[in-house]
């Protein structure tokens, strides 16, 4: 039998150093935003109990997950899908005893059987904002999203916010699951005419909230108050009341310059878990959502404790991705100094002591060696000798090198 | 049926904030110390195809990797044990057209199904050093994990080097595999009596040589010459050279003052991929290893490169425990402030531009709320005015909080 080949399962990948840096570096900037509003960090585990994490997942997630038996004790167990349900478990447990509001974020990978795009394993970060009600926990949220977003340093970014009720309230009257679906599609297309036909099953006060459904999207003043005007049930009403109210929050407490929301009423995709308010955001770049989040009031409850919650995740691959397409720089770039001759490693270690990035080489440089050595560029110091123009002489400092660093990073090799 | 209760399979677990702090902060700073010294981090992902991962590993580690059949493919892939077999994939694949020496690092969970400790899922990070020979490459690694150590601030740190060679002379002389084990048993556990009896099935010319190995740990110098002064065929003789060398090339790159190291050239515990030089790092606090490494030339030929390698893996979870029973602080402390009252949002806002953690709070923090927010301390600023003794009074600004910030950090409340 011949050796099968060196392969990656499909849908997950390598992150070679720039690729890495990029990932690394969007993280530690968005949970740098996540703590500046008070979210403190947790780390929960890879794997978990089926039965336990299926009890936080929506329909779709559980399909996502992958099981498979825990050798030691023949559990069944399940890559985590979502941070989310995991965050949900720790808050009714081992927090059950601290008062909300409770907040906060995580970072990690999950991984899925058919994620968007066909990737199996995502980097995650998110925040949970629990027992904050709305609309003053709703508008935080959203001011964090906007705030993460922007860290990002992503052109074009844009959040775009709806409310559950409305769409749910036109399923709600749908008479079969079939109607519902063929309802839920056209609306996710924006399709008038697709709309119409499915909406014909519909009760006469029903259907033309529907078609109506269809078109509220676009900028958040003008279609809120275009939804407003329409003749809702008493909950749908008190719904748009409660986003209308999330959207002023939102403009006190957002970073200045306030980022423009949009709203779209119709689109259900995704926000399999939600109760309330939920959004999206998106970036120039990025095909899809990069972020999604929104009110999911009744999760933490099938873990056993009454609280309401809304937070968001933020897909950090995406992210990268949609940096390389903007033709973003990597954030960092590395420059180093390769160190030779005598007294070397005496010197590299008075760099490190600066932080300066720094190799006890026998050679000079080269495009490979720098790949090897994972910096962007690199000089080779082989004295520590500094000659100026006038022909002075002395001997060469790490304030020196600082200096040239800073060169080599503000010109680096083209790659 | 009844609902099976909310539960973590064995071994795995949450981190709550305060456990979270102290993790991400000790991964912060080995990765800063890796990186100094030139090594640029990868990322790899969490299972792989199990005939490909194994290819790298180690007779124990293959029987700990936890297996299951991926849905999507069908075929068998494995939670990584290990990091390490990651990285030569890597090195032998994607960066087969990079000239050594390649520095790379990594950061990562690591699940094994009989971890030290029962534990499962263990927070990694490690260095790995292609192509550079001994003793060269092996000094620079021991140097760095050397730094490592110092960089988690644990008293009584410890490195203990040695060589595989002189033991697996003395192995290779035994006639089978159970007189292998006994011998090996009774030199981890440095049992003269009994490792006289194991080796009375050797040959003559090595038991002598066996008998001594039991006695040879201790301060590295000394150790060393009583080693040297063996009949070892010239094999093991090179090999102690080679030791020797190792040794002055850490004196000269390490860190100063240079740390003391030992050497126990009898224990072979938990080094099965080795070839040459290997070692092992202690903190005080810590009941066994907290890091271990070596050289292992034959590693990266098995993914199809013909490299030599030396490196090293950090256990952060055993450090982490450490700093626990050596009763070291948090790395971190976390205060806050709660901002009340008329313009909260914007004075939250320009705190958290400050790098302050800011939230916007209706009452004055309690105990539990802080837990909440994953503060250690807040203050509760409900006016923006400071009132001097001589009551002049002036706006409270931003550097008057983070005075006050400073103060809830230096001193924090008893928790």
């Amino acid at each position: 039998m011949s050796t099968p080949p060196i392969r990656l399962p499909a849908g997950v990948r390598d992150f070679l150093p720039r690729a890495a840096a990029r990932r690394r570096s969007l993280a530690a900037r968005v949970l740098d935003v996540f703590e500046r509003w008070g979210y403190a960090r947790i780390i929960t585990p890879m794997f978990e109990c089926a039965d336990v994490l299926e009890r936080g997942l929506g329909h779709d997630a559980r399909a996502a997950a992958i099981r498979f038996v825990e050798p030691g004790s023949g559990e069944v167990v399940a890559l985590r899908p979502d941070i989310t349900p995991q965050v949900a478990r720790v808050v009714a447990t081992r927090l059950a005893d601290v008062e909300g509001p409770i907040r906060l974020c995580y970072e990690g990978a999950v991984t899925r059987l058919a994620g968007e795009r066909g990737q199996r394993e995502i980097l995650q970060a998110g925040i949970e904002l629990i027992d904050a009600g709305d609309p003053g926990g709703d508008a935080e949220v959203l001011a964090v999203a906007a705030a993460s977003l922007a860290a990002s340093g992503l052109p074009e970014t844009r959040l775009d916010v709806g409310h559950v009720a409305p769409a749910r309230c036109v399923l709600a009257a749908a008479p079969d699951d079939n109607a519902r679906d063929r309802i839920t599609a056209a609306l996710a297309r924006k399709d008038r005419a697709g709309l119409r036909i499915a909406a014909a099953v519909l009760p006469d006060a029903i259907r033309p909230l529907a078609e109506a459904l269809v078109g509220l999207w676009g900028p958040a003043e003008t279609t809120l108050a275009r939804a407003v005007a329409l003749p809702w049930p008493a909950e749908v009403r008190a719904a748009l009341d409660s986003l209308r109210a999330v959207l002023a929050g939102f403009a006190d407490l957002a970073d200045r310059p306030v980022p423009d929301l949009t709203i779209d009423l119709g689109d259900l995709r995704g926000f399999d878990y939600y109760t309330g308010v939920r959004f999206a955001g998106y970036a120039g770049g990025a095909p899809d959502a990069v972020l999604r989040g929104g009110r999911y009031d009744e999760l933490i409850a099938r873990y056993g404790r009454a609280a309401r919650a809304t937070g968001f995740a933020i897909d950090l691959e995406a992210l990268a991705q949609a940096q390389r397409t903007a033709g973003l720089a990597l954030p960092v770039t590395t420059a180093g100094v390769a160190v030779h001759g005598a007294g070397a490693a005496a010197f590299a270690r008075e760099l490190r002591a600066q932080g300066i990035r720094a190799v006890v080489a026998a050679s000079a440089p080269t495009a490979s060696w720098l790949r090897g050595a994972g910096f962007d560029s690199a000089a080779l110091l082989d004295a520590r000798e500094l000659v100026r123009a006038d022909e002075t002489r002395r001997t060469l400092d790490t304030a020196d090198v600082r200096a040239l660093v800073k060169l080599l990073e503000e010109n680096p090799c083209p790659s």
